[in-house]
This record gives structure tokens, C-alpha cells and sequence, in this order.
């Protein structure tokens, strides 16, 4: 996802753009973007923790096959992420520079902010949805006909009605929450955001303390959209959002739950710390106008044993981890936790 | 301390401005500034580190009664340290409002920084001297007749050479060095600087493994000085500076030696932690632009059991700790490590 100019508005509470284009790909074609092997790219940065959802539970029910995935680099100007990773600048099956390009085959009057994750249709480079949060919710209701064999349920409907309700705080008081800290325009502003926050922290690590996952036994999409944000909080939001009433590994609970998440397969091989860092740091120049990056945290602690075996569950309920990551979507080595973290 | 203007020098390295005022106060009044019960007065600023050792080093050698205190705000502008939290905003002794004054007083055309920890002559309300580097080692070595009774020789002379070495390679690599990092104009030179600095600390807390303090069983200037930026580390350098392999709190021996001391009458009652982080966060706009605090840590921490006892040594070797803090001298206890630490 992507604010496009500052960042920060001198006096005000954070308030995010939720408008999308909210279209979806739909299994029975209704939506006029029917599910369709091969047709659609998702493009995602690897930065970007809105992205971060769509990654892993594309990796959690393999969906690798089904749509390619494009990636942008973690920095991006005023009017767009772009394919700066890529050879030549292009994304190779788009040939796109800039995602921009992709919203305004789509509406060449795009007048929104340009962000990831987005699903663009492969036959006319134009995006289809960038609604992050539905999105993800489509890869487990609409693509079942493609997900890999046992690949867990992560939207279960006898959870729905709990699952939306948690999901939603966390969205609010978490994943949005680190923003509404970082961003604030006042004093007042981060006073109250940061005592939402936490409080909302202590909620959960209250939660997670006799049950393994956030809805019991098995990991579900709600594990997911937490564990994005608890990914990037020791590396980010505890220093540059201002988010310090402790590091995530001071936090016992969440730190093991996190670590728990982040060894599963599928969630930790999705997670580019350098990129992480160089996204927030130098994009947020009105929060870090030197746009240096700091060399720490060291994050081979993600590796560590986090003991939560002993609450018993089963991740993957009856089905299966997902396998290696395929060919080219790897994360380099000494970007993940146990590798170096100079950027 | 206090630079005056811009603080980060675009692809630049940090070059802190070393110009002071260098006379001294001296037993034998050769200098022309003799010691004299009741002449001077100590100027400082609970925020900054520099002034810390100064108000440290009077308690520790008693020399309250000596000469009287100012206290100047956590915030100054691009002119001037002033006495904001003293009643009418003026220094009950020298009757200034803007630290500044006491330099024009004593040069009409004083073209440096107003920095504190400042000596200034009362009668005159002047600025004898502001060369924190000499100040301290003069109260120990030209104040001395005027010692509590069971004061601590705080830089004695059979290990003034050792000590020399270590507290030079402590101010350039710790003190200096964190601001170093915080300061730098580039990420070559911040990459440089978080280098220097974690080098520096790992060597210290080889050093300190197995002594109780820097120069062994008795504490010295050189705890003094080291414990100033250490009482700093986690509420403000390691986020603000982006010092933050760990924070203090995470390595071990560091964090025992720092709250040994922290809880010795005469370190830890010094520290004002909203006042610190408040001189940081705000003053520095071109590293905050938004100049909001944060509310993180809890410094609650400080007080916890350090378990260097066990190294043996003696604190003030034959002497004893300094008495309560001087009335109207204390910290605010809610401002101290037991306390909130809303600003």
C-alpha cells in the first residue's frame, strides 16, 4: 500500500484512503473477472505489509501455479512502486516500469494512490483490484478449485462470524494502528494512538497465552494479517513509528507467537528485512528526512525456539505445510532472519 | 550541550564543535578565577549528558554548599538554553531568562554555541567557563578542601594515565559516538558510526565482565561519564539515533553495570527521563520533524535487581555515598524510573 505524498498532517490524527477499486475475481465469473489459470499477475512489494498478506497465503494454499506474482522494488516516489528489481526496470510479463502504468490501463484518469498488492489482468496490463483486504479472502473462497493439495482453510465459515470481528480490530488497532502512531500530527494524536495500540496488544497476547493461533488450533487468515505487522515491528515500528512501550521480543506471548508464525513455512520465507527497513525509512521522509537506514535490529532471534508446541493445535489442521518456494520468488539468504541485515 | 542550528549535515559525518570557554576555577587562584564558597554557580540541563556529569560528580563529592544550581529547561532554540521551569522564567541567582545572557556578559560578541554545563560567577553573571570536559575533573582536583566528609576520589593519580585512555576512547566512541550516528549525513556515515559505537560498547562490557567498575573496584569519572549516555541508551538513542543493534536492556553486562550505578545515590537521582527525551525529540527537528516523544520505555526496569555485588569491590572505596538529594534539587519522582513516564 502507498500514501503518496507526506505523510504526516501537522495537527491530525492518521487517516487512511480505503477507497480501492474493489472489483473481485470471482469463481463464478459473475463479477465479469472469472478465476482463470494463467491470466492474472499479482503484484506485490515485499516491503509492504499489506502485500505481505497476499504472499503468504498464496505460499499457504499454492497458488503458485495459479497467478504469477511480480515484485517491486521497496522505495517509490510521489506516483508509483516500481519494478527496479527487475532486469531493465520492467516487470517481465507486464513490461511495466512503474505499477502506475497498470491503474491507468485500467482508468487513464486513476485519480488514487497506487498500491500493493494489486491484481492486474495479464491480457490488458490493467489492474483488476487492489482491495487488499478482499483479495485474500477471494485466494481462499473463490480459488479453491486451484489450491494445492492439503492446503489448510483459512477462512472456515463456522469461524466467520468471530474471524471478522478479531480480524477487524486487529486491522484497526494493529496493522493500522503502527501507522496511526507513526503518523500522528500532534502530540495528542500519538498519545491516544499509542495507548490504542498497546492496549490492543495486550489484548491479544492475553488471547494467544493458552491457545496456539488467534481463532484455536489452526492458523487461519486472521494469523496471517496479524503476523504482518508483528514481522515488521522490531525492525520498524518500534523505532521509526515511535511504537516503544517494548520491542515485540520483550512481549513474551506475541514474541513466541510471532516466532511460531514465522517459522511455519509460508510466512517467514516471505519476509525481506532489508527491504522492510529501506521501504519505511527512506520513503517516510517527513518521518526520516536523512533517509537513513538503521543497521539494526540483529533479526536472527526470529530463529530461536519459541516453545509454543506445548499449547498443542495443529497449524495446518488437516492438511499440510506448503513446500520449498518456487523457483525465483525466493527471498535472498542474507535478507531473512538469519542472515545479515545491512541494507 | 547544544549545537545551535541544523544538526544533521547533509553526506556529511558528525563533527561536534570542541570551542569552549577554557578558563578554569583553581585552589590557587592562578587562573584568576579562584575557588570561593558561594561565587559561582552551576549552570545545566537535566536533558543533556554532557551537564549530567557535572550535576553527578557535585553529588557524588558533596559539593552542594560549595556552589548553588540552575536548572535550564529540556528545550531551547537555535539562541539559548533558558530558565523556563524556574517561577517568571528566570534564574532566582543570575536573574537571566536566556542562558545566553551569562555568555554575553562575558563576551558581547560570544560567537559559539550556549552550551551547558556552564560555571558562571555570580557577581558578574558571566560565564566563567563551559568546558564540561575540564569542569568535572576540577571539582574533583581544585574544589577539594571543600569535599563532603567520605567523599569518593574520583580521579586519583596513580591511575590517571589508564583512565585518560579509557574515558578519551569512551567520549569519542560512546558519548560522541552515539550522537555520531544520530547526526550523520549519510547511510556511509551513519554505516561507519553504528560500527565505531557497538565496537566500542562490546569492548566495554569485555572490560566490565569481570570488574565491577571501569578502573576496578571503586567508582571513578570514567563510570561518570559512561553512565551518562548509557542512562540515555534505550529512551532515546537507540530509536532516535537509530543506535539500535540492541537496546541497553539487552546486553547484559552493560545493562547490569548501567543499573548498579543508576541505583547509587547520586547517579540515578539525576536523571529526569521526560526531560531527556523531551530535549531530543523536540530540538532536534531536522532528525523528528514531527517533534512528538514517545512514551516508550518504561524505565520501571532500572530499578530491578543487578547482581554486581557479587563482583565485590567497594563503591566509594574508604569513603561513603552522598546523602539525600539538596532541597529543591530533586527529580520529580514521577519523572525519576519508578515514575510514569508521560511527558
Amino acid at each position: 500500500m502507498s500514501n503518496d505524498k507526506g505523510y504526516v498532517e501537522p495537527g491530525q490524527d492518521f487517516q487512511r484512503d480505503t477507497n480501492y477499486i474493489e472489483d473481485r475475481i470471482t469463481a463464478d465469473g459473475s463479477s465479469g473477472w472469472p478465476v482463470e489459470v494463467g491470466r492474472y499477475r499479482l503484484v506485490v512489494a515485499r516491503a509492504c505489509p499489506w502485500a505481505n498478506r497476499a504472499t503468504i497465503v498464496r505460499r499457504l494454499l499454492g497458488l503458485e501455479h495459479a497467478f504469477s506474482m511480480g515484485i517491486c522494488g521497496p522505495t517509490h516516489d510521489e506516483r508509483s512502486w516500481t519494478f527496479d528489481l527487475d532486469p531493465d526496470g520492467r516487470d517481465p510479463v507486464l513490461g511495466h516500469e512503474r505499477l502506475q502504468e497498470a491503474f491507468l490501463a485500467r482508468d487513464p484518469q486513476y485519480p488514487r494512490g497506487i498500491t500493493v498488492p494489486a491484481m492486474v489482468d495479464v491480457p490488458t496490463r490493467a489492474v483488476v483490484t487492489n482491495d487488499f483486504a478482499q483479495m485474500t479472502l477471494d485466494f481462499s473462497t473463490q480459488w479453491t478449485a486451484h489450491h494445492r493439495a492439503g492446503a489448510p482453510e483459512l477462512y472456515p465459515e463456522h469461524l466467520r462470524a468471530e474471524m471478522d470481528e478479531v480480524m477487524q480490530r486487529v486491522f484497526t488497532e494493529v496493522n493500522n494502528g503502527v501507522y496511526r502512531c507513526g503518523f500522528a500530527g500532534s502530540q495528542r494524536a500519538y498519545d491516544r494512538a499509542y495507548t490504542r495500540l498497546f492496549t490492543a496488544l495486550d489484548w491479544l497476547a492475553e488471547r494467544l497465552a493458552d491457545r496456539r493461533f488467534l481463532m484455536g488450533d489452526t492458523i487461519t487468515e486472521a494469523d496471517v494479517r496479524l503476523f504482518t505487522t508483528l514481522a515488521r515491528f522490531d525492525a520498524v515500528y518500534h523505532g521509526h513509528f515511535k511504537c516503544n512501550r517494548q520491542k515485540l521480543s520483550e512481549m513474551p506471548v506475541l514474541w513466541a507467537y510471532a516466532r511460531d508464525l514465522f517459522q511455519t513455512p509460508g510466512f517467514g520465507d516471505t519476509i525481506d528485512f532489508p527491504q522492510v527497513k529501506r521501504h519505511y525509512y527512506v520513503v517516510h521522509r517527513d518521518v526520516n528526512p536523512t533517509q537513513v537506514v538503521p543497521q539494526g535490529p540483529d533479526t536472527a532471534n526470529w530463529l530461536t525456539p519459541h516453545g509454543r508446541e506445548e499449547l498443542g493445535g495443529s497449524p495446518f489442521g488437516d492438511g499440510t505445510p506448503p513446500g520449498p518456494v518456487a523457483d525465483g520468488e525466493e527471498v535472498p539468504a542474507e535478507h531473512g532472519a538469519g542472515g545479515s541485515v545491512s541494507v
